[in-house]
């Protein structure tokens, strides 16, 4: 990290992507509003960044840190058992559904809808950030995997990867009733699911 | 029905918004790229509609008529068990992952996902249409949870959302990933999830 980096114009334009272009989307985002929303200038907007898509793949990886942590800090990370560890995860993941829709839903999962077919890049970041994800948490179901179904015959990284498109399309939902009941009824079946496999006997 | 609406120039503006907004989102989309990717002249765009966002409510229900004959006409479609017709639909969905992605992806998903908040009337056509395709699958489902898990305590409704989320979701990593083997992997989870809810043993 260089000083630059550190400017807090930089950071507050960081942060105000993540909140304009899961509100607008990518196309629709402009850097006149990306400047509004962070309180800088035109001049300081590019004295930091090129151009509009250099902007957003830097707020796609300041993302990624920025939910890294949430998720390393969060309660349920120091749980003794991997399979507490990925229970607790659901159910932060439930509490998040408790802020608005706009606050739960995710930057990347957003871009890439979007952009997939028309900026590489921006797709290829949000793959990166994405899998990263999955790849975390593919480490707590496989060691949950282990302890309670070894002779399993399905995959951590599948189910990892199957967790987060319930989530991601659980997103999609919200949007479209904007509100968070169906992501909520997606989790408790999700669940129940991971109960299954991981040897728990639902219990409801 | 009325005659406009069925002339030539109509029918392939809206065939075209799918595959164009499917590929770019919407902001991106301009009258011209629809124009351009129908065959049809901006004179003959306006004579049909206001406003590419008219356009694309059109669009919108066209792609919910089309899918619904899809689906309707689909082999599994007939068979005399419930539970046969919602397996079938799984592996129906499955086979259309053999396309290309954006073939096989969702014009209603990709929409909601940019427009939610910018676009109400946007986002309420895509939501009912969603939830239109959720209520037909709905019934499947509760005529075999009736059949196979009379003591059941999720509702059908909530398992229709359910595979809907996993398909949305499964759509986002098939753009990520620029292939469909994440899909198939969460369509082989969501089988496996169904099987244990309706009572067969998963086997594989």
């Amino acid at each position: 990290m260089n000083l630059q980096s550190l400017s807090p114009s930089r950071q507050k334009l960081l942060e105000a992507a993540a909140d304009v272009v899961r509100a607008k989307g990518y196309a629709a985002t402009t850097v006149d509003d990306l400047c509004a929303a962070a309180g800088v200038t035109k001049g300081s907007f590019f004295h930091h960044f090129k151009s509009k898509e250099e902007m957003v793949l830097a707020a796609v990886a300041h993302w990624g840190s920025w939910t890294d942590g949430i998720f390393a800090d969060a309660p349920y990370a120091t749980a003794a058992d991997p399979r507490d560890r990925l229970f607790g995860y659901l159910d932060f993941r439930r509490e998040l559904l408790g802020h608005s829709v706009p606050q739960f839903t995710c930057l990347m999962g957003t871009l890439v809808q979007e952009t997939y077919a028309t900026h590489p890049e921006v797709r290829q970041a949000c793959d990166r950030g994405m899998s990263s994800h999955v790849a975390t948490l593919t480490r707590d179901i496989e060691a949950a995997r282990r302890l309670y179904a070894p002779d399993a015959d399905w995959s951590a990284e599948s189910v990892g990867y199957f967790i987060q498109a319930v989530l991601q399309g659980s997103f999609i939902f919200a949007k479209a009733k904007q509100n968070a009941e169906i992501a909520r009824g997606n989790l408790a079946h999700l669940r129940r699911y991971l109960e299954g496999l991981l040897g728990m006997e639902p219990v409801r």
